[in-house]
């Protein structure tokens, strides 16, 4: 019930704000016995990190992970995770201008009118900080995941504003300051970003998104949909606005003859669906797209109001991700692996552990 | 927790299959003192009937509610609200030589796999039947934040197969079988249906969707965001493969500068966060995209395999809907309802009730 | 969160009035594959029913179950089964004289505060008769866990007002009309029930209750204790007043030294733990003693106010068990099999399905 | 469904071990707006702190809490509130002899079989240090509760293994380290915990407790009642095994017309139902008792096993409370506030905010 936890099984309480003290999580849930420390956790946050390259915000935080609990002798106890990431670089007074005003497009006005008060500094709990927690849970999702059925997440850049990313394999990925699956492009989006970044605008992108070696059998017929807490949990990350499974939007002007994915016993003909029938895993991959909006945090002056309800104009320094699109994609599939995990939990709680692992038909996507 | 509820504090707990005695909810958590009798609710149930026009399914059920429990003398007391909806049109044999076999783009197999046996009549629990009672359910919730704040709910269809059906006014969706906001194209359109359905094929389709007099601050800011919760409501719709809100994909295009709205004294100067910032509701009106995939019950023979995992050929007869979008209208506005009330409910619990329906700043979309 | 939802994994959302048109429970999250029917259950409700013997109430309910959905040709699917029970004796005459005004000791007064609003025909909401569908629902809790593990339940009365009834043996649990492990004290416990009948009051009872072959490990270490669980469904069933685990209220006055359990390589050498230590099952038998109020509805004339809140006297008529602890024990023995199931379920999910129904040393209590 | 979360509204997810870095908690749903800091928690956590009197264990801890989020110019956000209480006084090597051994009573040997190993630290997550973060988020809830509605708590000791202690006035209970009502059997009280604690054994406890000024109406009828939640919550504190609401197991022996408090339009004349009537507040005090078994850590040898399954004895050294009973009292207290806490937002969230702090008759117990 609680809106800063995520999961039913393997729930994740996140807490913190940009810039006080220390921001971090509470895993609960976690199956006993798993070999777990920091190393398992620090690298999906390195990845996730500000301050990488010239075309993030160039906040520099070391986002150093401790487990505070639920960890004994190298191992998961079963009892809760506590993750701690403090706060290293707090400029507050970078901030000092929108104390007092609202930027279009950013969460600034909601939280106060909501609560009536807010925290300015950084965004508080509006920051897309709030998500390091959550890929650091994440690590921990992934590493049972991948132990138990080899299940791998990955996922990529496939359009930076009106730049669409050709794929070109999945391992350039880590090669790029994008993660973009791509080697020929990456010159043109390095100049896109850097004209964008002079004339203090920002863009959107696309975030294309996969899990590999899926269990058959994950997610439930009516509400708990495997795909629907897809949904949930991509249009949670910051910025997002529209979320696809499988052929996405494109199967509007579909006809059901090729829609449908045709089954045989070496497998599925095409995988259409995205993985998911009837909010069940089918044993495909998993595919999932994501549209990111553009950074509200701009230096462009725009129209405002004052708390007042005055007319102003806002203008907004202090370091900012002209795409946060970019930083979006190990959150992407931190996300995904924590959906995964919490319905294979769920899984084995109705249906017991047998058989999940490996699909009937050979899965082909 | 339960795969079969919808909702925190005004929860939905659905029951029953396509082909079963009967299909219904249970609600929980309704406000006491409502007058509500069967009459608020049939005619919601009607708009999204089987049987209404030649393009839907030709299953004739009249789809009459009553209610169980939770109205005494004409008000709701407060307690569960129990709708029930006799099934009276089950023609079993219609599905019995697909018994065997799984059709391509169905949650046949995923049922089959997940559960080790499945209810094959009518789809059983994957039926679309079973968002009957959650329409049910959906009249209650709107006739609350109606009479609590004035909030409404419409949607239209804005793209049927490759057709795109240009917007004319509101005022059209109940004089058209598909619930277009348009007259000008409904001629086209029957035509389309009329030689798909000869085709023996299916196609998707696109509905836009909003509700209007939202109040400000309903949401949360990082998990039960009101936009996750949103996308999570529209992918659990039977068929929904993509959902936007506000600008949806067409962000990634977008400058900061363009996407942002501007605010004013007298409101928004424009909508694409189409009505959410940072998770919580602007006052703007909410405007919401989905996609729908085409039926896979289709008569097109389709290659597939049976449950010994051998090749087969499936041909779907029997009453179906040839484009599920039509009737996934009236569903969509009751299933956004549903997340607003819960968030209305949410709001009042944490923030109390003042000052909840009026908009500091005139709402302008 | 729903109030009307029992259970994480294994859900019952129970709906319904004593006086509607039935009552009845939604059970989600059944494994799916178990063979049930109406025969399973509805020898429990059997048990429960009203009208059985003169010292219960006269209302004469046949508690018919039905099977609404969630199973076809004759085993579990895994979806939501409903049980429905109609209602078929109402006479809200009997109820008119309490319309009005508040019986002492009774949900009479809180519903009103709370709601605004009441449904008075026989409590409404809060009359007893909503426990049948948890004992339904109970009964494929226990052939679940019977199957599965061998678990079995049982419960007794101990004592009837201030007649203390000795424990002779479990066969007598099903010969006599108070559930009493005794054979030597029915005729004073009739007799006793008679002149109490007569008198037109009504008295309490306490009730010992057991769960057997009890899997080992069921339970969370701080909230989700399964003691916590027992006592929460324990302190739900109507007018219980206190619950004990183990050696409850006794445990006061003993030392660490004898209160302490110890352990050998054959099992442990006492139980005053009840089964329960550190919030997870030992593997020993759970043991819990409940106490129950008397009765509120009464002949007796009693002291109250009107909805004006002036001062009036109240006498109820119509037909109330005088000692509603005497049908209380079924519906124990049913909540305490829910609580095992959900917490088997939450086990599984956790840990796994290995090693759970053989404990490491043998259980004696 | 987090075994370490607390609430449904008023969230508090708890972490920690007993000897890891450090322990504490994430406060979900904190209504924004209220004046909060470390000042309004510490002195609740010094009340329960060990060390304080030679009556309790000698471990030395300052019990300093830290608020790392959720507080903002000294206001709440209503974002999470994040306590930390590092831990200060860990002496592992203490508990170095029970390494390999289950202490009988000790929830070291439920640990160890339901997850497959433990953190013997001081008892990892089964130690009673664990209710100090619940003491600081109780003392979030009664600020809140105390400035809202005027609710406060208070509890005594009434018994103390087999010594019952009068009750005096409560004015005493903060001046003697029993938190005893009373004075005039202090002296007695110290004798004989001096025996005791020589002796190497241990005794239990039993506990009074009530809420004052509590809201008319909070609570649900059949599963969030406000009984069964007060149940659940001290049932879950460390060592209680019984649990009464108003006359508790003495009900059993009470006529009707004894029992069921009558009302005037000045008030209830009675208080039996300990303020909750078909799970919903009366408006009277609450009145709640529990009883505290003995501490399982004690010097006497007991019989027990190791982990091979071999019989040996084992003996407890280390700093542990002869009596843990004195020190649930403040615990008690903080759990009944956050019991409370919780079902004041449900009942916004239903109901809304009016009238709920007056009662519409004086309430008198």
């Amino acid at each position: 019930m609680s809106g800063s936890t995520f999961g039913e099984l393997f729930c994740v309480t996140n807490f913190g704000e940009s810039h006080g003290p220390a921001i971090g999580c509470v895993i609960d849930g976690c199956p006993p016995g798993m070999a777990l420390s920091e190393a398992d956790i620090q690298p999906e946050l390195d990845r996730r990190r500000p301050g990488t390259s010239r075309h993030v915000t160039q906040r520099n935080e070391p986002d150093q992970v401790q487990i505070l609990s639920g960890v004994y002798e190298g191992k998961t106890t079963g009892t809760p995770i506590c993750l701690l990431i403090p706060n290293t670089d707090q400029r507050s007074k970078d901030y000092g201008n929108i104390l007092d005003t609202f930027r279009p497009g950013h969460a600034d006005y909601t939280y106060w009118r909501k609560y009536g008060l807010r925290d300015p500094r950084g965004g508080g709990r509006s920051s897309a900080r709030l998500t390091a927690p959550m890929v650091g849970a994440g690590a921990i999702a992934r590493k049972w995941l991948f132990e138990k059925y080899g299940t791998q997440f990955r996922a990529c850049m496939t359009q930076l504003g009106e730049l669409k990313v050709p794929f070109e394999g999945w391992e350039h990925t880590s090669r790029n300051p994008f993660f973009a699956a791509n080697a020929s492009s990456i010159a043109e989006m390095e100049a896109y970003m850097d004209a964008l970044r002079k004339s203090g605008d920002s863009v959107g992108a696309r975030i294309h998104l996969e899990a590999t070696a899926v269990p058959v059998g994950l997610g439930a017929p009516l509400f708990d949909k495997l795909d629907s807490d897809i949904a949930y949990a991509m249009m949670g990350i910051n910025a997002v606005k529209g979320v696809e499974i499988g052929a996405g939007f494109a199967c509007v002007a579909q006809r059901g003859s090729e829609h449908g994915d045709e089954l045989t016993p070496q497998g599925f003909r095409s995988n259409h669906s995205g993985g998911v029938l009837g909010g069940i895993s089918t044993g495909q991959d998993l595919s999932v797209d994501i549209a990111i909006k553009p950074t509200s945090s701009i230096r462009t002056p725009r129209a405002s109001i004052n708390r007042e309800l005055e007319p102003t104009t806002v203008e907004t320094f202090g370091r900012h991700d002209p795409c946060v699109g970019i930083r979006a994609t190990p959150i992407a599939e931190a996300m995904l692996a924590l959906v995964l995990m919490d319905h294979a939990l769920r899984h084995r709680a109705q249906c017991g552990d047998v058989s999940l692992p490996v699909p009937a038909i050979a899965a082909h996507s």
